[in-house]
């Protein structure tokens, strides 16, 4: 047996609570694969008194989880409160500063100041791991970091945030438009305390930021994502997307283009018979293509207890074992600045608008596309009762600059009822 | 940087020389993620003069594996010739003797040999890392030791041979014959050298027996597998198959029950709706379920120069990076014996049979099926022109002895005109 893990754990959530059940349901189970007993000398949350449905009585208290971090007792500062800044970010500070590893499920803080936090981390020799923050139970940042370190990753496509993926899937399985099923949702207890987080993909992003960095080598750039929400996706655009053969999905895509890194976190359209279009709920499926490995996809719980727990015990058990690695898989101080390339490789949009049903005005858009060098791949009119017609165009595959220069001569027309709403069809 | 690592390489098949292109091509890349230049010393393979398409003069050459993975500039045998004893297990066993990593692919020697190499590494202090020898390019091995190593793993379900699922999915959607696919995969060089090492399932069943003993902490067991191959599938039993909402796989489940250890390696049917139903031609799929992640799906390439060069670079990393782990995920010396448990577990099975077309046969085989307590859930008779007639039933959950108990007298009754087929149908 090597020397004990002890663990400090600040934040009693869901993932939290989960964390505290494994380690104690699967100790022997653990010690057995680690080599280690792994322990809990302390806890900290916001409210002590709250009933958290299990006894925690056996562990100290820290009202403050700076103070839990560097604990003379604490090992390993399991972060599970969450936060870009404030309270998270000081105590994986602290803790690094102290010589504790630590392990996180914290998306946000890593996305905005993953540099800083792995160049401390590295400089202090302790691990920093965040398995748990991207698509929840799915080893994908190990298999990404370790798995496929032969690869020169090629593509990041994936659906990474499972309240998105439950508000689309439900939408077009039982038609209810959006705002019923956001609220059903949020009812549900399935959207963040800022829902915005969610549906606005910033959630998902986050994610694909951190992916990013250890596909590419390039420093985690939150800012350089291209980013749309879901909350313009309408009930008529997945039965006319569906109508065409597509799904909708909050896809994110991360890919070096010759231009520089493009990522991308936005509704897509893709096809009925990929994978990814199959993918049902809060389900999270990430596909990571390499030079040498063609395609690996993996598809798990993109959230809940006992899948992020899990994710949680990997790391810990990694650093049982002592398993240390760069925290974004090569030395911070070696990952490159980026590029962000936005849009830059060109595909097939989708564009649904309402026209004033006028003679001529059908004739407008098709002129402003042809003149903005967009080709129409498909075009459907629907049926309508009243004086707007609705249009859907599905174009050749074309540059966004393109389709922006035909948005921008198509508002001059005068013939929209309403601005479009464009979405991108994405190959996968 | 670290000290270089030092490759000897045996066996220059496809997988051989998609690792050194690997080594020579991504030497920049490896050495930033692994902090570490990695390179080859010396091959080895039995036709010294044999073209392989890339130049190989830089490399010291041996005769003898052995002596190979003795070498002093060897630090990581990589083992790529295959065979269950022989010269791939000599010189494994001399490399970890001489205190040599091993890297290997060869899951014939692991599923036979695999307690004893592992305890010798162990003993050595060496790695033995085989993640290329299951479900080629998925880094499965690594997600089950490592990334799931917080769970109590209830089940493995997978197809794990993708020659198999490529004869199934070319009877089903081209309508050729077994035999004529088969003959067409064999030209292609799509099977073993030896045939049977596919079809009939024990290349697959292999690979299960690896799964296993990390999933269930148990030594390698491949003689407890129940183990059916693919060749008595006919294009009847897919289309019948297909007419009743399932496709055909060879499904390898590993599964803990009160009564042992139950390995299954068979075709099976999956309702069209599992996402296994949907894996063509040669890409393999695993899903790994936990008591706290729920269900995970890997999917990816079976087999193929780059994908299975990608997981032997994987493992090389790994070692490269410090990472050293039990072979099996906990010491060798604590794997259980398992008892091995043949078919326990109920399901539903279909039976596919071809009777005399007399009065009153059909009625023969309701009987001694309602008298062995399976009970029926849904039978078609097929037109026919000859005098025998195709009888297809589904039964509802029961044992397997009690099927087998059914077919016993079955053959008793003289109204079968061949004898049945008989597949179990699985919920995945």
């Amino acid at each position: 047996m090597n020397t004990p893990l002890r663990l400090g754990i600040a934040g009693l959530g869901t993932v939290g609570i989960g964390v505290i059940k494994l380690v104690r349901q699967q100790a022997a189970l653990i010690a057995a694969r680690t080599g280690c007993d792994i322990s809990i000398s302390a806890i900290s949350a916001r409210s002590r008194s709250k009933d958290r449905s299990i006894p925690l009585t056996g562990y100290a208290w820290e009202d403050d989880p700076v103070a839990l971090a560097t604990r003379d007792d604490v090992d390993v500062f399991v972060e599970l409160m969450g936060g870009t800044d404030g309270p998270a970010k000081a105590a994986t500070e602290a803790a690094i500063a102290a010589g504790k590893h630590v392990v996180t499920a914290n998306k946000a803080m890593l996305a905005i100041h993953g540099q800083e936090l792995a160049e401390a981390a590295e400089a202090a020799e302790v691990s920093l791991r965040y398995e748990a923050a991207v698509a929840g139970g799915i080893p994908v940042v190990k298999a990404l970091t370790e798995g496929l370190a032969g690869n020169e990753i090629t593509r990041i496509v994936g659906v990474m945030n499972g309240s998105c993926n439950y508000i689309l899937t439900r939408m077009e399985n039982v038609g209810l438009t959006y705002d019923e099923v956001f609220a059903e949702a949020d009812g549900l207890g399935y959207l963040e305390a800022d829902p915005q987080l969610d549906v606005g993909g910033i959630d998902a992003a986050h994610k694909l930021a951190i992916l990013s960095a250890i596909a590419f080598g390039t420093r985690v750039n939150f800012e350089g994502i291209e980013l749309e929400g879901i909350e313009r996706i309408s009930i008529d655009d997945i039965r006319q997307a569906a109508d065409m053969g597509y799904k909708i999905k909050l896809l994110g895509v991360a890919q070096k283009t010759g231009r520089g890194l493009e990522q991308r976190m936005m509704p897509c359209l893709v096809p009925d018979t990929s994978p990814l279009a199959q993918l049902q709920g809060g389900t999270n499926m990430v596909a990571i293509e390499g030079h040498a490995v063609e395609q690996i996809v993996l598809r798990g719980p993109g959230a809940g207890e006992g899948p992020t727990a899990s994710a949680v015990m990997g790391d810990i058990c990694d650093i049982a074992r002592g398993v240390r690695l760069p925290v974004f898989g090569q030395p911070a101080i070696s990952l490159e600045h980026s590029t962000p390339a936005k849009s830059v490789l060109p595909a097939p949009y989708y564009l649904r608008m309402t026209l004033h049903d006028k003679p001529g005005a059908l004739a407008k858009i098709a002129a402003v596309l042809g003149q903005a060098g967009v080709s129409i791949d498909r075009m459907r009119q629907y049926g309508h009762a009243d004086a707007s017609a609705p249009v859907l165009i599905v174009t050749h595959t074309c540059t966004r600059s393109s389709v922006d220069q035909a948005l921008d001569a198509m508002r001059g027309t005068g013939v929209l009822t309403t601005d479009p709403v464009v979405l991108r069809i994405e190959a996968v």
